[in-house]
């Protein structure tokens, strides 16, 4: 049912005057359900025509460098096997928790979404999925998502037609016909995508054969690294960290039954992880915080912990020690930081029971970083080989923390604006915020962060068309000289991630 | 004395140059103190023409559609009574903490506007009040009271001129006179104004006479629904706590000695609520926890607590279990949970003391969802019975946490930016915040929250004003097509108030 | 080394196309180094034509209007000794601490910006530091500090071109010949400023020799007055605050020895200080907590922190109650209050040991007002002689708790944007943020908070046309009129710091 329909019928049953709008022609509508899908290219630029103009100019200089992505959760697989993508839904539904936590925000159940059901509710079809995402299009409306699946149907797959519950069908099976076509296979896309550099996130035990297979195919000339991402082996508050410390002895081959142990194992699989290309390391942690115990008292409170014998605290203050140590090794290895903090994760316990985690329902809660990272920067923060990489999902921090911290330490880069954050509006805020702090050479430039590898350019896209916007607007507010702009925008995309996360 | 002459004199005395501004005639000055009072037809709306032109007819396709007020606190009595306004001074200024904050802040006390004073200084008159109003016009520059009122004064009350300290005689007798008049009278504007419906603000105890009175008055039309707000009930804090479930058990019949009973009795009143129309509960509270003590538990704490044996610590757990008990309570009968946190109510006792409450002085403090709503959201947020509206007064949560959690759970709507944050540029900050994380359709749409009752239009036609704007500006940057923009300000102010407050 | 080659050779080892920016002509490059410096003079006025014409008109009302600086760091033995400036580095680099902190975070060491390091190594002379700056003038693009070089660079010293590693050395020289010219001395740039008050930042044990120096001066015709800045003596958390008391005691000529000593010897210090002209005292604390202790517990609070046998949070209680003493203080003197509180001082401690303080690692914390300036309020809130302007680091307390709080109380007034806050765009929020909720009329102002004294026009400049912007665009959306909005630019640049900080 169309949830326009559902609206006025809802009025009129109330009693209230009903007008229409008449002024603006209205589709999306039964009976009209085929309306064009054509991005406009001027999207996202500013609509003044002096400041347009600029906007233009500035993106045309950037629109087709290279794609550098230092972070994103692309599977390696993916590239190394290049089999074709099944169907339009499990492409671009149903794996992205961005996609679907706004249909089960409408009252769609996971199941219904194409999502496994550890209770036994059968999982939909494809179909079925691509129909229940279809009607509900509006949702989107306003959102980066909608933003970005509008770039990848029209300009990477090639769709003419919004999606619609009257469109639905015939696009899944134009869809899912194309996505057998050669073209549309994951190398192939790689190639057109023009991408220069892309790092994958990787657990520490993993073997990275896909990486190696890729590097050792002479048919294959793209660069694909691997990321240190060791959450599981850190979080010594976690159910499964015992386990977790077996895998790493297993893929180390080093006991990993006392600190020194498991602080040698990690050692070796960053190692392991530079050999393969590896130049960062990418964390996600409650908070900032990190702690430097001296050796012996962090020995002990490994065996109190490990021993099932400490208190949550110990734990707790057990993790901030195993970061603490990630940012000595950065130190020593010249490994990137990368800090992904506060995000309260799985905040429904029945859905992360069912559906398993990275299901929409991670939420963010306030963040420090000045208190919690002072005992870190005060050790490392002019230190000539230490470098980290700091996001944050609450803004506020921008302009109040982390542009005065990046603006003093060498070793600190501001991360670009991530997650919920990664949207038009939130990253002109974020240029608001930073950039009369900390100027544009503290930013580590765009991040992507993507789970769906066809979202890549389009993604790439929208921050190349809000740092034109943006810069367009200092132009025209003659804060920048166009040709400073125009040198900004280029370092920004280019030199500033490469710095950044040393690519 | 004008504040100009005052501000010249002060330079002069100093030994400053002092410049005159010739570049901009002056008005307001003492000798040309009659200044048209006319609010410009596009106020509001972006100054670009482009934008300038969408923005009207996004406008204009929701102008004139009536007004749904899911929360506000106009008196029922007045309509049930139905009898003029006295003078416009006890309309427009006595009543309404926006003004007299701003006035007191400027250095003029309580009584001289009207408000009794414990210790014993006599109110002044209202004509003494209206001129102290008029000549401190300047000081609302810029706030939204200063739209809202000239609103008020030139579109429901016929005025032509600026209030000032040369206009204030004459405004307050044609004001008066004009008062009088049947078309002014409250029933009259309710008509006038186009409200669809209208919820007041009840206490549990409330024998809803006025709300009965109307339903039972066969020359009355309009549709005006009690709201239950058990604040008084559920704050164990409180002094008058005990005369409080007094006061319920009267009303209810029913022994509120035990928790089981004071339950019983909330229930109760809830359903006789229902029975006159209410389809919502609202609550004031200091945050956002609520406790789920299992019923022994609870029923121990209530105990310690009513015999006044139990700590601070313990009476705040059992407000939170309280409200914790609403929630259950609503995903049972179906009553909206609007739940307004965040304010440190009364911050200057004494003024507390002398003129009661509401009376300027409750400041916000900082906010917190995510953790706080867990315990709640984990019972009843994919139930497919209990909805919540959730307000905030700091805006640090809109992108942070409540945009994140109604992008996920089915029963959370986000409220209208609330209070101090109801004004064209906090809306528009409200749209920039949640909108790339949540859409449009997460969105409750407006409510007045007003005192005012003659400020109702003025504050529903800002919002439209604001959100046309706002969604003019999406169009403009192509971010939505402008039908699409068409049809989501129409479902802004019909389907969504409707929808989350089940109107 | 040109950073842009840098990243364009990073680029190229990489393996990643390269394109060149074609439509805008490129600058900064080598061998290209001679770019005209000529800010626009419509600089930070909005781009579109309607609103540009309006914020010219308003910005030419208040453009020539005497400066009023009531906060800063200007050394008043500037004025008082009337020596050269040196050279431009010793002026515009080593002394200021927004710059050499964005020259440290790319990598330049403190002593090759010309600061003495406490573990030996020299410092770089004048004409080394200024090569270092000029060279990485890019950095500063987008920041407030590079706004305000260019105004002084241009506007106070006449330089026509921008700096860079090529015209470094012919700059150093044009310069610092220029400083050694009669019209470039202290007191000529004073008058040439247009500066009708300043007021210096003093510690209380200072006799304020200059201060009288200039009073008796018959050719000086500036006013220049102190503001008392006890923060040495309230600080009782702090190694040195002992000796401070000593010098107080030396400088008073009052026993410290016990609270009430310590009392009355403040006491006496503020008298001198207004006998020469103060009307201020400044607070730097970490937070805006103050305390209310009756005398007795006082006293011994006192004996036990100054015997060392109290624990630190006695210590931090302590000098909670002292800051309440200035309070009470300002109640009965008048001098207003101004309170600078949020930043974690010295963040960096082997920079602090070696460098100093006050060295570019001072970083804000979440500041709270609300419940930490209630018993302050309760107290002084409505007082008719205490007045306290009040100033954060962290924006989110603008619309939350600062205009609430300036709304209400007659005695609190809004502080500009502060520090980081104080550039266009954090200008432009914190207007957008209290506006709507404190209207104009509860702004203190513009400070200037400078150390650099030929940055003083230039940060006033900044100001009145951002402020001109801001309000061209609410007379462009027909929120205000012009001529109010011309009145409300004359009045925050005279009436309203003179009324807040009584000058």
């Amino acid at each position: 049912m169309d949830h326009r329909t559902d609206s006025t019928s809802a009025a009129s049953s109330n009693g209230a005057r009903t007008t229409t709008s008449s002024a603006a022609p209205r589709r999306g509508m039964p009976g009209d359900g085929r309306v064009p899908l054509a991005p406009h290219p001027d999207r996202l630029l500013p609509p003044e025509p002096e400041r347009r103009a600029i906007a233009r100019r500035l993106y045309e200089g950037v629109r087709d460098l290279p794609l550098i992505s230092p972070h994103g959760h692309v599977d390696p697989r993916l590239l190394a096997e290049d089999r074709p993508f099944p169907d339009p839904a499990s492409l671009l539904v149903t794996p992205d928790h961005y996609v679907t936590r706004l249909l089960h925000a409408d009252g769609v159940g996971l199941p219904e979404l194409g999502l496994r059901d550890q209770d036994g509710a059968e999982p939909a079809e494809p179909r079925e999925v691509w129909r229940a995402f279809c009607s509900r299009w509006h949702l989107f409306l306003g959102t980066a998502s909608r933003q970005w699946l509008e770039a990848e149907l029209h300009e990477v797959l090639g769709v003419a037609v919004q999606p619609s519950a009257d469109t639905a069908d015939e696009l899944f099976d134009e869809l899912t016909a194309r996505l057998r076509q050669p073209e549309f296979r994951p190398r192939a896309l790689y190639e057109s995508f023009g991408i220069a550099v892309l790092a994958t996130t990787d657990d520490p035990a993993d073997d990275l054969r896909h990486h190696r297979a890729l590097a050792e195919d002479p048919s294959w000339s793209g660069r694909v690294v691997p990321t240190f991402r060791p959450d599981r082996y850190l979080d010594a508050t976690a159910a499964d960290w015992a386990r977790a410390l077996d895998d790493l002895a297993a893929a180390s081959g080093i006991d990993t039954g006392d600190y020194a142990g498991l602080v040698g194992a990690l050692e070796a699989r960053r190692e392991f992880f530079r050999a393969r290309g590896a130049t960062a390391t990418d964390h996600s942690a409650p908070d900032a915080r990190m702690a430097f115990l001296d050796p012996a008292e962090a020995a002990a409170l490994f065996d109190r912990v490990r021993s099932g014998g400490a208190t949550g605290d110990e734990a707790v203050l057990l993790s901030q020690q195993l970061l603490g140590e990630m940012a000595r090794m950065s130190s020593e290895d010249g490994m990137v930081l990368a800090l992904h903090t506060g995000s309260r994760r799985n905040h429904h316990p029945d859905t992360r029971r069912r559906f398993g985690p990275d299901t929409g329902h991670d939420i963010p809660v306030r963040a420090e970083f000045t208190r919690a990272l002072q005992p870190m920067l005060e050790r490392f923060g002019t230190h000539p080989r230490f470098r980290t990489v700091l996001f944050t999902l609450d803004e506020t921090a921008f302009s109040r923390e982390l542009a005065p911290l990046a603006g003093f330490y060498p070793a600190v880069y501001l991360g670009a604006p991530w997650w919920f954050l990664d949207a038009p509006r939130a990253m002109h805020r974020f240029r608001d915020a930073v950039t009369e702090t900390a100027g544009f050479y503290r930013s580590a430039g765009f991040i992507d962060d993507t789970r769906g590898f066809c979202s890549i350019p389009a993604r790439h896209d929208t921050a190349r068309r809000v740092d034109a916007a943006h810069l367009a607007g200092l132009v025209a507010e003659h804060v920048l000289a166009e040709d400073d702009a125009a040198q900004v925008i280029r370092d920004l995309n280019d030199r500033q991630p490469r710095t950044a996360f040393r690519l």
